[in-house]
């Protein structure tokens, strides 16, 4: 950490705030500048340490020099993770696909949505049992029902299941019918929901919350990953902006950005991030080209007759196009996908 | 609703839309423009036909008329709300205003401060004992013993308790030993918190995401309302922009658009809002100027040794500055505080 | 500056950024932590250095110390600056209030909107003669001849006026009619036309971009002061935001924030700030608990007919309710308004 | 056009809102919903109007159905249009790839890079005489001799020249050494100056401002093509968010957004779009993915003494592995490049 000391800082002061750095078990380095005086304060941070140091007398900043989180950084382990939960692997030259309907609506749709994304080569189901809506007068899922389908479309094609949890409480039941755990963008920082979730065997989906840094994302993952639980992929799935033409904006750069901080696998989830149907092939071939690691797609059989996110939802033949012309990218960069 | 046609749309495309809208049991209305035919969907809107319409051939957009929340709307109730809890009462002319450190960190500190903050004029006391923290390595709070120094602290001071409830399961507990149950900015959309505090007899304060929309932060204390709890004080404490000399960006503009909306008091938290010890007493100033029927604000008997958000927190003498400017423009705009 | 190299960069590497640094003409001194060594580079700061040694081998960033305005900076010139332009002062104690249309459409319009504002406690008139407009095919303005109006209305009335120039070379003539050259926020990067403003007598008002940080609306009146001009005021006017329901976000922060930083008044723009005529009368109220030095407010006289901008006018007579509220809170906060 | 009455418009409001959309020259068509009045508003819009409508008594908000922009739009002509200048073709299926140093530096250094960059397949030299710097105290460019000097490298390698011009008054100087004018996202609203290059024979690269909506971005073009110019193509530079880790987010959404609505090619910056050197190869790559008409990219001999930008600056074996990444992608997608 660097205390920038204002200007006219007293002499005192800069002493007291070099105490105040000793006493925190730091090494404190004054370095009396043409304008400023900056104290170094030396060691291994501690996280509470930049905000007790900020509030000193005649301190106009602090400026942290290392990253909070430790267990997620590449700077602890250098080689990339591959997440592997039954059929599907993430991360480290594999390129994993996760793709069906916002919600499972019922056993025919589900299963029917398994086999034809199965066929056009993706490696896992996604299907919201659990569903968190904006409105509590909109469709929140078949819940167990709905837990219950996907095991059968698992049985029936082999897929690994990706589906949401949210609640502590319903992690055992979801945790019985799933592959992977998706925490949701909302509740990327409920720390009750991502402490259960560290401590479960299932393999993690944790997707950025809209208006979260990659900072909070990483220390996110850092409270699941703390909690014992290695298998976390990290999810882009858009960020809010002034844009409203999308949905949500979504930042490409996230995926190279990601890639030299941490070893954890990234997925790109085109359909919240962008919002709309006729963006989604492109910008799903577009995070391939960045490098993502995974995608995650809406597919559903009859969009216009979906019970929700119809406005974003790939058709079959859609996802097939989507598909080949990722296929394509992954071929020529070397990817296995 | 307004279904908006693309350019081109076929008269076939129009009459499915125009049929789509009637078997969504609402009444179509087709107009047909010089470069574009709208549809017109007549009825109560149903928050998922949207959606559904969204996806549907030849249509390019769907424009809401209505607004998604009802119970919260002042068309349904057009009198402002006012929330009495204990002490304090917010809302309908009557400024309340909440003050107290970050972290409940020990007994003599809070009821310190609670005497302290009573004598300034606050007429409730906020502490943390279950404390959300971005990084897994800091303070998380004293959690239950935390509570009873809060409920000792009430007993001291007669000084109502405002207090963070972090997940379901707490809310029992929490509620024993507070008048207000805190919904944090991290769980505005944590439906599962909002369904279970909607059943409690507590008066909830909600506070805005840093991304929410003024829509989604109305449809979350719909959440709360619908369970049956009508006790319901929204809080803005700032928003998350390209603005990085503040920690959030304080939209005040939210207060006056806020009570054209809904009949809920607005409660401001300055702290947040700013993140800087030196900007929050005269944002709390622009508050009450605002309208706003509360505030919220840090206060700590010693910022510098805080165990959190230090940087942020008024000592007792800027408290006291604080409130007697407030004051003084509560009075001359014939607000009682 | 301080260069934070990155993990693992190699001796070499911090050798030869530590004498990159002299090369620049300032003292480096190398600080090796226990993860990272960083470079302090002391003397006075030159703009391009920063990146010239961002993109040295082995760094990781550069974390600026000194801010990169001078002029414009309160540790320059500690007091207060008081802009005064004909009937105009602005800081220092005196709030300013430039108030009038947002286009001048005729005579009859802005002389009677001078008498009606003047008389409700205005101390400018604001006009538009050239008028900046998103879309070519909107009114631009009545230019030469609409600044004629103005020099009428400022004869009759005595209120000194302000009006936007758009180009470096008009402001020859504009300056002719004018008190106050407003740069309008689409042109606060215009740098050829702030130098000609910076040679100019005038006073200038300097709008804050929508996606301006501090530092470069600070940057951009560093371009008027080192051109010779002193009399600058900023103003701030909202910023873009992933709010829609304002047309921008007002973020009355700025005004503490800036009288902390520059010795330069702040005028707040209620206005453009919220888009919204309703909105305006709390918004400038809160300005001016906000400690605000001058608002600048559209007043029109039948807003429903004006050529521009009627949904954020104010009328007569909500312009004089809204001085009357703002007279109030600067009273009681010792400002003369 | 639609005007939404607010609940509880009188009769009488409606009637004279009907009125006004008639006065304006448009047909009214008044819908009476179940909770609110509805006015259509037929005919062709003329942009004024919405603002007019939208301060009349009773209204709530005006929507507006048709987009501002015309020439522009792909509803007038729906073929792709290619913009061809010198060497440079860019759009219908031809990716156009600008190259070179951010400044100017000297001759040498121009004509190196000129020749390096066309051996890696660039299709024009871009390189800044005029240079727009956020500080007054930064190097601001060569002027008149860096664009003789970019006039000699474009007869050395025959490569078209693409250079910024800042202001109205330079733009016959400017258009004497270039075949394309380009001008900034800090003048995208700059009217004056898109009037003057709208009478220009050069081809224009306009780039989107970093607050501009695609809208704003659209319309600015609309200037210039009103003055007669067609040869524009947009760009996408990246836009201003909370996001700090890249020095603007890149939103690649953008070009199949805009593919959809304009006729005009697209062309991305992913060096000012990351702003990091080490994300502009995958987010080459992605642009070319996402369907990109052209690509813009900082090329420097030696980034880590480059006058400016640096830090986004490609070596020039980082410019020919990403051409050649980028090259393979375009191939599979059947595009040349």
């Amino acid at each position: 950490m660097i205390v920038v000391m204002q200007k006219g800082a007293t002499r005192d002061q800069v002493d007291h705030m070099a105490q105040r750095v000793e006493e925190l078990g730091l090494k404190s380095h004054v370095i009396i500048g043409a304008e400023r005086t900056v104290i170094a304060a030396i060691g291994e941070k501690r996280d509470y340490m930049r905000d007790a140091l900020e509030s000193g007398p005649g301190v106009e900043r602090v400026v942290p020099i290392l990253a909070p989180f430790k267990v997620a950084s590449r700077e602890v382990k250098p080689e990339p993770t591959q997440v592997v939960a039954g059929s599907l692997r993430v991360g480290a030259g594999t390129i994993g696909v996760i793709a069906g309907p916002c919600s499972v609506e019922n056993e025919a749709q589900i299963i029917e949505t398994a086999h034809r994304v199965k066929a056009a080569g993706a490696t896992a189901l996604r299907g919201g049992a659990f569903k968190p809506r904006t409105s509590p007068y909109s469709f929140q899922g078949l819940k167990e029902k709905g837990l219950e389908m996907l095991s059968r479309a698992r049985e029936e094609t082999g897929l690994a299941i990706v589906t949401e949890v949210m609640a502590p409480e319903d992690v055992p039941l979801v945790a019985q019918h799933t592959d992977v755990l998706q925490v949701g963008a909302r509740n990327m920082q409920n720390y009750r929901l991502l402490e259960v979730v560290g401590q479960s065997k299932c393999a993690v989906l944790l997707k950025r919350g809209p208006a979260a840094t990659i900072e909070e994302l990483l220390l996110a993952a850092e409270y699941i990953l703390d909690g014992g639980n290695k298998n976390v992929m990290l999810c882009e799935r858009g960020i809010r902006t002034f844009e409203a033409h999308t949905r949500f904006t979504l930042p490409l750069a996230t995926v190279p950005y990601l890639h030299n901080l941490t070893h954890l696998p990234i997925v790109v989830d085109p359909s919240h991030g962008t919002g709309h149907t006729y963006l989604v092939p492109d910008m799903a071939a577009a995070a391939v080209a960045a490098g993502t690691d995974g995608l995650i797609i809406e597919v559903h059989p009859d969009p216009e007759h979906a019970m929700s996110d119809g406005y974003q939802s790939l058709d079959y033949r859609q996802f097939e196009e989507t598909m080949e012309k990722c296929r394509k990218i992954a071929n020529v960069l070397g990817k296995t996908m």
